[in-house]
């Protein structure tokens, strides 16, 4: 059986908002912050990286956690000043949905649906953004193989949307000094089975600051349409995952040094 | 921070519809096929499974399977037929719900409300099951640990619902012999860390009807409160998972043997 | 290609100095502590095991550790005191080798050659044990899938060894709550595949006491050739593995229990 | 406990045979087939790569394989051929050492003393590269926590010796669609744990040799000591693992690309 997600019906590039932001010679950036905590802190945020050239800001408004006692999002509010940043800044936007209830609201307003490692078997969410007319982002759950990404994007694929890109972000392993384990060769089966779009998230699978640069520099030059990268104004109190996020200043140097990872390997980091 | 799902506020014993099913001394069976695929096949399963005396018939009406090209389920259909075996043959309804867009469905009919192991993580059937006054069975994600199983269970401790069992049915490993690898080390620490039945699978753990037998025998001198076994009247032509299922002949034999252990370790396995 | 180690040539029963110990009816349990600690140590464990029943006496005098500021063995020595506890008590010994360079002296004295885990890849070590006439415990790799197994048995086969037992002693997954994980999916798969005897470690896999129990109650019902427990006669002091070691009156109380789970079996526990 | 291996004991540096080969601003790349099969295939195979301005050759006299019916190596015979090479072509020589039985032929001749995957548990062998005054390179095994290759480093560090570097060649995950899933985050936590010498290997970690380009890439944007890459004069007859080998013509591509990126990030690749 072959699965459409492997087929020529898969986009190749991916038009966002009218522009075709993931085309194969582009290596595209989206940073921000993991979760939306405050209107202030996006505002900041999204400022500081539009200036730096960024063009997709991401952050989650609605952040379904595994400990029940952290923060869970700043939810409709959350999205609300999301549409605030691409109003005031250009940016398009990139942010989760956690499951089928909170889908409608959060289709209406990103860019890019992003679904969540977690979400990538619920077949409410998957068959919702099949229906949409708007890309989506298919995390790799951390326990999912390669294959069976495949099969729950033919879930949204059969409902029509053909604009899909996958997002390597980590598998669980028994190596347990870092968060998670980026599985390179998994991506490098993505790039061989389909045609669509693959992103790279190094701040989820590393857990930890010190190795995004590293890692992030290391999917640039393994070829890619995008990365993601969770950067904080102030990783210090950063209300989730904050021990993953670059501060603005380390993640202007690392964008600069992508960019030039990007000129050897003939792609433009942007 | 101690979880609640670890703490005294977790009930040891389960009453289901009225009657206390499952106690210290009990290992209780729960038997039925896969999926609910036709009404004749429900109520013949469910007769000769009620004639050795099961009392707990289960059986998925909603199936949200990996391959999107296989059969999905009988869904309302399917939840008419189990409340038929409950009218005729006075057995218990355990059924799955896949996520929120059919929670009330299915908790409207069922005795336990099983949450299916990729539903592990989804917060609003958590949220949902955690209101319902129905016992709860929680299946651990194959990708999760014990302890991010503790901390999605107390999002329905929360809500007030004490009766939550755990369900261990495999965990994802590089050993590929099996479909899955059965953790009885893990089950061990659900045992130490909370007083709330433990159940074991060993139908979906194995993957293949061969061993079944072997670890639910295993299972049961464990010491567990409970154990979920696939049986379909015909194995070869089920539609779902059928490499794993047991005929009933094949389960009348290892019940009768499972009864034997109980009896060694002073349990009733009923 | 079809194995050796799955062909009718390796042998079902297993001879230990004249005596067939293992048999297709028998649970073979072997007991005693991780290490040779010294004589005293190790005549007192033995006397207290030979008076409840059990004929093979295990503990290691080489202990190739992971960690190199930790104790590593008596050696020689150690070995002198396995064979005061045969002489005395009559017990055999199953003790390990760690690689070829202490091969012969280990062989020399015990009745089964055990190689441990870590050596199940040590091509010399397996030819040694293949061209050796004793009975060989092959321990599985954490690493490793049962079809390596199998392979690295043929190098044992193929130099005319054909008493050779297959041991199951956890692998390593994601979970870490437990030290190991018990693949009792994997063992059903060594019971189908291969009519060598198949022994179970559980105290190596839970890596704790207090699940050794129950997982050895479970290895006794789930049907195989023997089990290995860790007793020390003082837990708290032992130099090696301390904490998975049950004491002698937890073993002793184990054994009874196992025994009548044997019965309810069909299979003598001894 | 502070591990020497994580002191400022171990070298920075590596000389090999007089020259300091491995240095903070050098990528040093490795390359040559995985077994040396014949005279003719290893001349040939090390002229091009000489030509190429490799100044290490690697290739595996003694191949301890896990399937007992494949081919074994070259041995004695086979070192005197890497010999060759270094007198012929001025390139150093790395091969590996499977067991102690071989561990003084191998020393002898070999200018860094690999010590496999399989064999970095062997106390043994790293007793004896501790003793040895060259240069050492341990690889993870599959089934090894990065803490443990750690330790296992100590046993050598404790001999005296201070050259050794460490390799991540992929370890053993769910993910069975590449051979093994290198582990990039693993690799960063011994970058930051350790001032010894990473060395990345991206054919035995991928397993095939479609994705070794890419991976390759990324290692060398990553950051690292060097890489190790698997050369054949024709991929389609090698002797050893066959599916991961690159053409000399794909390999002059990638080495020219690699130093490209090294121009990128400030280091030389050579």
């Amino acid at each position: 059986m072959k699965l459409i997600s492997q087929s020529d019906e898969i986009k190749e590039c991916i038009s966002v908002g009218g522009r075709e932001l993931f085309r194969k010679e582009t290596c595209r950036m989206m940073a921000g912050p993991c979760a939306v905590e405050s209107r202030e802190q996006i505002l900041l945020t999204a400022e500081k990286l539009a200036d730096m050239g960024i063009k997709i800001f991401r952050a989650g408004a609605f952040k379904p956690r595994t400990n029940p006692y952290a923060f869970q999002g700043s939810h409709s509010e959350g999205l609300k000043w999301l549409e605030e940043v691409r109003n005031t800044y250009g940016m398009k936007i990139i942010t989760e949905t956690s499951d089928i209830t909170n889908f409608d609201e959060v289709a209406d307003v990103t860019d890019i649906i992003q679904i969540g490692a977690k979400a990538m078997y619920d077949h409410s969410v998957l068959e919702a953004a099949g229906k949409s007319k708007k890309p989506v982002l298919l995390k790799r759950h951390f326990g999912a193989t390669v294959e069976e990404m495949f099969k729950m994007a033919d879930y949204m694929l059969l409902q029509g949307n053909r604009q899909i890109m996958f997002c390597e972000r980590g598998i669980r392993t028994f190596e347990n000094s870092s968060r998670f384990t980026l599985d390179l060769c998994g991506a490098e089966v993505i790039k061989q089975k389909t045609r669509a779009p693959l992103i790279l998230d190094p701040s989820h699978a590393m857990g930890y600051s010190f190795g995004v640069p590293d890692i992030a520099m290391a999917c640039t030059a393994f070829g890619c349409g995008g990365i993601m990268i969770e950067v904080h104004h102030n990783p210090e109190e950063a209300l989730c995952d904050k021990e993953q996020a670059l501060s603005l200043e380390q993640f202007k140097i690392l964008f600069e040094n992508m960019k030039e990872i990007g000129k050897a390997i003939g792609k433009v980091v942007e």
